[in-house]
């Protein structure tokens, strides 16, 4: 975990074919087992590649040597993290789906249980610098979805992420922030409070070993883990270039449902949004149910789909409302006329009409019948 | 067009089969032509669907007996009207779509000829009730598409439909208002300057004869009209029981491109729109060269995609992004410590920390190297 960047799936190999110990083993005496180095030149592309896996080696090799496992598990342990590593019954097994560049293992402070927290998990994600609407519908959504009993996954940042934690503490369900540092680091540090507050109900998860501050390469590297964690992603809000996109992108081809939220046109954080609708497939989703029916199970989680309200004049049959189409707003028709531009007999006008103003619809009037003013 | 309701497909059928004039003769006579009622017969349900047909016809004799065709030719053209008819030069063929309930003419009162101003032309709907959102993007798309050679079809109504059609006024294309009253009648009447400045540079379009006032049945039945004028219909604002929904719905029947703004989801004048994005497969468009890009021909409209700004940071090579990555923003780091967490060899630490310092990206402090602030 210290030697490689995170999510190296170079890295993620060497551990796989020689195990871990004698992937360790290897690092440190500097050699690279031959049968490893034979495995990677069959997938990839000659004499280049060859030569940047001896570069990267190197690298691993030196930051091995400064790198002091016991006294990260003991700052990890002073500090309230648990190291979880794949196996052990707290691994979520979803990340598997990431195959090479799965993590090594991951830090975890909290009470919350994670394997068992992202079983129903929904990934929030979205701007930093989120408008007044973004922050409102990200913290709406994650008190709905935690009291629908959904993990809210995001990345604790300020804006969205920070909405959306505050909104999913307000419920019943834990909610999981997995940041791009070390657990210990407080990144960003106005969120001191709110990931105390995440600890307490749910958990703060990274694979950064405790002290490593976050770096731009570490957040998005870091955004794989956010939608692997989940069965789908939600984008809040995003400008064009947001790093919501690249969670998007991860949640597209690890096979999660992608939705994004829409907005207004005129507004910069609603273009990578409405963007995903367009060019990606993402589902346009309204309200927490919509979400919730998208990830959840069939026939479980079932929207109740967004209807009107039934108005009185929706009852009217089919001649009624011929006749009521036909009375003037102003001034007054006879009986007659209005059957004849209602298209029916007289004797159903007449019948109609009376009806009509026994209802409330229509009044008589010197001219004849006319509209009621404040109608049913 | 006095005698049935507008848009009858039976009227349509019996125009159709008996040819108009001896079809007026027929319903002033009062006798049903007998291979009709077979035809009918054939297509439809039996003995309710005849008794049906014979209370219809009932009601088409009694309108035609008070109507005064001549009078209604004089009216309208003393109005400023035409009638249009299949089969002129200025019949707009496209409305062949609607089969049998296709306008048995057409008033057109404008300086604008009516084929020639819908080949390429895009009907905006929406709410009366708009918010100042949707009058302002109906505005902006109105403007948009009419300085792009595009006609802007829509109802003439307050809201979206006055929006689209007053921003349609600045470019150069006709605006085309199809009226659910006849051309005479000014409906609403707060759009009296609004028609008159129509009139002048395009059309106001209606297929009920002149003095015929609006009812509900003919706003709906007059929506048919503007779906089917149009290459494609987008809706801007529509709430849950909109009638923009209704032409949304006449527009996919007949084969036409359905659009739909996307806006705030705590918007109600929103909510349409973004059900016809989830159920019925409407594009979200958010811009205008979007539109005509979906309605346009392929190859010849094509919107230019949104993209963000390249940013100078992207234009950095690999090894140089993971040395700037490792550089601290505070305190400062040295050459050999950057060059490990970089995973980078020290050579080329130090030759990618002098460019970026030349570049303004990183500067030295006495600690070693730090990142400058408001780097480029």
């Amino acid at each position: 975990m210290r030697a490689a960047d995170v999510g190296d799936p170079v890295m993620g190999r060497l551990v796989r074919s020689q195990g871990p110990g004698a992937a360790v083993e290897a690092i440190r005496k500097g050699a690279l087992p031959e049968d490893f180095v034979a495995g990677e030149r069959l997938h990839d592309h000659g004499p280049t590649r060859v030569a940047e896996l001896h570069r990267r080696f190197q690298a691993w090799h030196a930051r091995l040597e400064i790198a002091d496992p016991a006294a990260d598990l003991e700052t990890g342990h002073r500090t309230g993290a648990r190291l979880v590593i794949p196996g052990s019954t707290e691994w979520p097994t979803q990340l598997d789906a990431l195959g090479h560049s799965r993590p090594l293992g991951l830090w975890v402070h909290g009470s919350a249980d994670l394997r068992f927290s992202c079983l129903r998990s929904v990934a929030m994600v979205g701007a930093r610098a989120a408008t007044a609407y973004g922050v409102h519908v990200a913290a709406e959504f994650g008190v709905a979805l935690s009291e629908a009993g959904w993990t809210v996954v995001s990345g604790g940042a300020y804006g969205i992420d920070g909405a959306a934690h505050r909104g999913a503490l307000v419920g019943d369900a834990p909610t999981i922030a997995v940041l791009a540092c070390g657990t210990d680091i407080c990144y960003p540090s106005g969120h001191h409070e709110l990931f105390a507050a995440i600890r307490e109900k749910g958990a703060v998860v990274s694979e950064c070993p405790p002290g490593v501050h976050p770096t731009r390469a570490r957040f998005l590297i870091r955004n794989r883990l956010i939608a692997a964690l989940s069965r789908g992603t939600l984008v809040v809000e995003a400008a064009i270039r947001s790093g919501a996109l690249n969670t998007a992108g991860h949640a597209v081809s690890l096979g999660r449902y992608l939705a994004a939220l829409p907005g207004p046109i005129t507004s910069e954080m609603s273009i990578g949004c409405h963007k995903l609708i367009r060019d990606r497939n993402a589902v346009c989703v309204t309200t927490p149910e919509e979400l919730i029916e998208l990830v959840g199970l069939i026939g479980d989680d079932i929207a109740v789909p967004v209807r009107g309200p039934v108005l009185p004049r929706d009852a009217l049959n089919e001649p009624t409302r011929r006749v009521l189409d036909a009375v003037p707003s102003r001034g007054g028709a006879g009986p007659a006329s209005i059957a004849v531009s209602g298209g029916v007999d007289l004797t159903t006008a007449l019948s109609c009409l009376g009806g009509l103003a026994a209802a409330g619809y229509v009044e008589r009037v010197p001219k004849g019948w006319r509209l009621r003013r404040g109608q049913p």
